[in-house]
């Protein structure tokens, strides 16, 4: 998807809201969990009662990987049904990979080819070859990260050299040459929304993917007046005060009603911005 | 696994090797793929000539992962007739994973409760919550990305503050205060063999877990030489030049054999060291 599309999505759905997939088997409404794809149907039904209100759906794959087989299954079926009904969502891998070439390629091959996600993840410490791979695709993206929303982010992102620039500053601008705006976006938390000004300074036109509004408790007004541009540039995630924002049998609505409620303070924040 | 029992068994053995299961379906010998699990029993083979040489094996998950289910399942049957034929081998996943807390609690979950992995790799990047979940099991190690043996170390890597401090140094020194010896070892690529040295001076009792010996060109001379310490604290990894040492009917064989030329030499250098 050219980002181009992905920006006529979000004018078409007055949203630029991505919805995490988390799907924690523990967390999902008891009478899931009989199906013999429980989190596959738990996603499901989150994704028929919320897709009018996102442009982006993003499964963490740890909580896939960590039911082995099964998890996985769930999470293939997740892909395939998401990318059958609603073509026009753009997909992403939260997998935070990255390895030396030959295996970075391997991981592209998961995600792009077997699975046809739109994005990956990608840790961008072992450099320019460990991402390279990712590259080699049409239309798909890595989302790096620069600057992330946990606590830890201070421990090396913040890193800083002799001329007092940052390592997550570092990361922008040497990796911004390894591709463009259509196959390169970045990670940063909105828990340091106002980092975003920064940001912005050494990026101005990619799109960012923003975690941490909601359970984490960023500010989706501040991620915004920061962050956004003249084509949105802004992918904002949400995941557990949506998903599981009721584990009774109305969890699905309740998503809808926690989605809905995010897309019109969006709406309404594209329109400040001039963009609907 | 204590690292006082990995040092009993590299004395036992002679050894201080770990055999890298970078299983590419593409490369196994033809006459394997009929099987139903085709790199199961490649990898079954593998281990069954080479495990007297060798104290590890490291399974690299994007191997697995590109071919989904089928993958994933020959992972968990190697990770499990390691485990209950060879109870002494130390099981690295070689994932490179590292997320927020919640998400690495559930990667930890993937490898060292449902696959019984000894050691997972992980990337600092997020910093200390997002590895410190995987420090929760008794006798489980995460191996932490310092300076790796791409081409791409050099990226981020060698970053340096004003005070001439690299990240990879950085990364190290903040590191070894989240754990201990018996819980945190670190990569150290062995195309980076003289850097051990400085290494040493900051890590001098962690175990180091050393690819890039055979494909990638590394030496197993100058690695020992710098990184060697009183518990020897080196596990050496090959890979591609052991597991596709041929291609044909006699690869076990042949990998056997590459497998044992590297455990003589580290014979060798163990006595030279006093270790033996």
């Amino acid at each position: 998807m050219k980002s181009e599309n992905l920006f006529s999505n979000i004018r078409r759905k007055k949203s630029y809201l991505c919805i995490g997939l988390d799907s924690a088997i523990e967390k999902i409404p008891e009478h899931l969990r009989n199906y013999k794809n429980p989190v596959f149907e738990f996603n499901k039904q989150i994704i028929d009662a919320t897709a009018s209100y996102a442009v982006a759906y993003k499964p963490n794959l740890a909580f896939y990987e960590c039911r082995g087989i099964e998890g996985w299954r769930d999470l293939e079926l997740t892909a395939e049904y998401i990318k059958k009904n609603y073509p026009e969502i753009f997909l992403i891998a939260d997998a935070k990979r990255g390895d030396i070439g030959n295996t970075s390629k391997m991981y592209a091959r998961a995600f792009f080819e077997n699975m046809n996600f739109d994005a990956v993840t990608v840790a961008p410490y072992m450099g320019e070859d460990s991402v390279v791979p990712f590259l080699n695709y049409e239309g798909k993206y890595i989302i790096i990260l620069a600057l992330t929303s946990n606590q830890g982010a201070s421990d090396f992102q913040y890193f800083a050299s002799k001329d007092n620039k940052t390592l997550f500053t570092e990361v922008i601008d040497k990796s911004k040459t390894w591709g463009n705006t259509d196959n390169i976006m970045y990670v940063v938390g909105a828990t340091k929304a106002s980092m975003l000004v920064t940001i912005r300074e050494h990026i101005p036109d990619h799109f960012l993917l923003v975690p941490g509004v909601g359970a984490q408790g960023g500010s989706l007004e501040d991620v915004t007046r920061y962050g956004i541009n003249q084509k949105c540039g802004l992918l904002v995630n949400a995941s557990r005060s949506i998903i599981f924002a009721s584990n009774g049998t109305n969890f699905a609505e309740k998503a809808a009603k926690e989605s809905h409620i995010l897309q019109e303070q969006m709406e309404k924040l594209l329109k400040e911005s001039d963009l609907l």
